[in-house]
């Protein structure tokens, strides 16, 4: 088998990110935009809102790319995130992890900042204890509820007499229902993430239908996952999107048909710090501190090991992958473990690795470089924790 | 098969986390020092000096109780750690990773200041490398030679010719050599570990023969792994081990023989979200943005999950483990799949959760919530990045 790399080439890109120490995280921001416009375009055409979510990116600008707008309606996964995204002007805010009366006192103050905080229950006992909290709190939280489309991790199924006891439980709060369709990572073909676009929307339309048909308010119907909202042919009955991974896309979402390689706005710029000429390893310091521990494209049909690795310009080297990942250390080999030219990557040469999964990879940084034009223009600041 | 569910009970401990917003990080205080103790006796009985590797908690306190002393010496995996622990008074400091040219500029601003930073090479390119951008830096920064004791990851073997030429090229920068025996991860018996351990020992001490029967000086003979380091019979021709996850311990370690589960300082503290009845599963907030993506048993006898399952005064719920995480969601299950009463666990219930890998689940939280006694005391600050 020839070697198929591209040369090593100098570019503005390898200029831009020659200051940076390594590892970090770089984002093309000229790919940001364009994921971004492309779903934002899609749903509009469709004429369903979008309410992105912000898990992904933590981060204020990539919302602000995401909707074109200063603020407006998210999607968020931790109370912290609602905080920090409320900090930053916006105000229309879905907590789509299962609420419980616990958190509620946090939640509240948020509702008493003037923050139209939306919050998701999955049972009887979840909605009783968030009714009971919320009024000693002194506030109302609008709550959907959360509907089992795909068997994939939460939520009540349609069909479910929990559905209309959980309504009950909510009284006036009740403000529609919500899924996520999880299980559409899993599929290996475009028609099946049809499918389960079209299993998503039914299974909220008809939970929503149900819950009408017994006089219970629901004017919320919201679904959402990367892979439907990109395939879904309809949202009839459909009132909003919730999508995350799109605004970066990544190698499960190319793994999946979702998105091209090229397509994917995040990456790590590592350095080469050894050779393990008899193993044919290049030893990077972008170990799975950096890179994180996903591995989401084990499971598909080509394993990017840790991740799939290009040159500083951000040109997939294929079949260079990251096959295995310490702390601090990469090991990046062939994918099918032939020999590597070792003088085209001398120690200090730079190199970009593709993550397998960009929430997780994110995660792991504090801040975003941001590349247009293959230029270097700002820092992003990333938040994490609870 | 039965349940062997404890009972929850009220405990101090669980009276001390309620007020703590889950996901979060527990710190046993208590098995933290216990830890500690253990491998520093050990390691003094034998002779040999324990250089901490402090890459595991990132934290002052931690390294503190390591060291039994305000300061000592101390293993890095990054520059940043570096600089953090020389801003907290810790002078003697290894950085573990092969060094580049690039980063010799900011490792000179530490030696500067008056820090004694070593550091580590495993090729010519990199010590001329090192040694030039040293001098340009007006510094010299004392480097180990990395040997490769075990094919895990980088280093020279004690019999390549190119050991000597590499202690050529460092001149008088040559400290010592340093190996990491990596596969003692990999395992399967204490035996196994024993002879791994004594690999190490002998790939150091043949590497500094080598170099001194060549008149090259190599006062620093450096090992170190949890594993390797807990089973060593002998340390003879050993100057220094580093170790760092003994600190925390963790599930991987229990499935190695190396602690009990009961030794394991680090948990994540959890609430249930959720029921999923038809499924047995309990739904937490705790995903794998709390737990990390670490996989580490799934090669071991006994697979974990994403970490064991306990109850809020950390007792083990044995056979529930997270069977599956998404970001923020957890999923617990029996190992067997069998049914859950799920009466014991009500929506709002509070868990505990041992980590597959304690380095990488303490890395996605910004602070330990330290408990002694099983009463919350204090956070310690943990620190991230590069």
């Amino acid at each position: 088998m020839t070697e198929t790399f591209h040369a090593l080439e100098t570019s503005a890109a390898m200029d831009a990110t020659r200051a940076l120490d390594t590892p970090c995280l770089l984002l093309d921001g000229d790919k940001l935009e364009r994921n971004c416009d492309r779903m934002r375009e899609r749903l509009l055409s469709h004429g369903v809102a979008l309410r992105p979510h912000v898990k992904t990116a933590k981060c204020v600008e990539v919302a602000v790319t995401a909707l074109r707008a200063p603020a407006g309606p998210i999607t968020v996964s931790t109370l912290r995130e609602a905080e920090y995204f409320a900090d930053h002007g916006f105000k229309d805010i879905l907590y789509a992890v299962g609420m419980v009366a616990d958190k509620v006192p946090r939640a509240a103050q948020l509702v008493k900042r003037g923050i139209d905080l939306g919050v998701i229950v999955d049972s009887v006992d979840a909605a009783r204890g968030l009714v009971a909290a919320a009024e000693r709190a002194g506030v109302r939280l609008p709550a959907l509820i959360e509907i089992d489309s795909d068997g994939h991790r939460a939520g009540v199924t349609p069909d479910d007499p929990r559905l209309l006891e959980i309504a009950s439980a909510l009284g006036p709060s009740l403000k529609g229902v919500m899924t996520h369709a999880g299980e559409s990572y899993n599929c290996t073909t475009v028609g099946a993430i049809e499918v389960m676009a079209q299993h998503e929307r039914e299974a909220v339309v008809n939970a929503a239908k149900a819950l009408r048909a017994h006089s219970h308010e629901a004017p919320v119907v919201s679904v959402g996952s990367t892979p439907t909202a990109t395939f879904a042919r309809s949202f009839e009955g459909v009132t909003e999107v919730r999508t995350g991974v799109y605004v970066f896309q990544d190698l499960v979402m190319a793994g999946l048909g979702v998105c091209s390689v090229n397509d994917i706005a995040l990456s790590v710029l590592a350095t080469v710090i050894g050779h393990q000429r008899e193993k044919n390893w290049l030893i990077t310091d972008a170990g799975w501190m950096a890179l994180s521990r996903d591995r989401g494209t084990a499971r598909q049909k080509v394993d990017q090991g840790y991740g799939l690795v290009c040159d500083a310009a951000g040109r997939p080297l294929e079949p260079l992958i990251v096959a295995d990942a310490n702390q601090e250390h990469g090991i990046v080999a062939r994918r099918d473990r032939g020999p590597i030219d070792f003088a085209r990557f001398p120690i200090g040469a730079r190199l970009r690795v593709l993550p397998n999964h960009a929430c997780a990879t994110a995660a792991q940084f504090p801040e975003y470089q941001v590349l247009r034009e293959g230029c270097a223009l700002e820092a992003w600041e990333r938040f994490s924790g609870w």
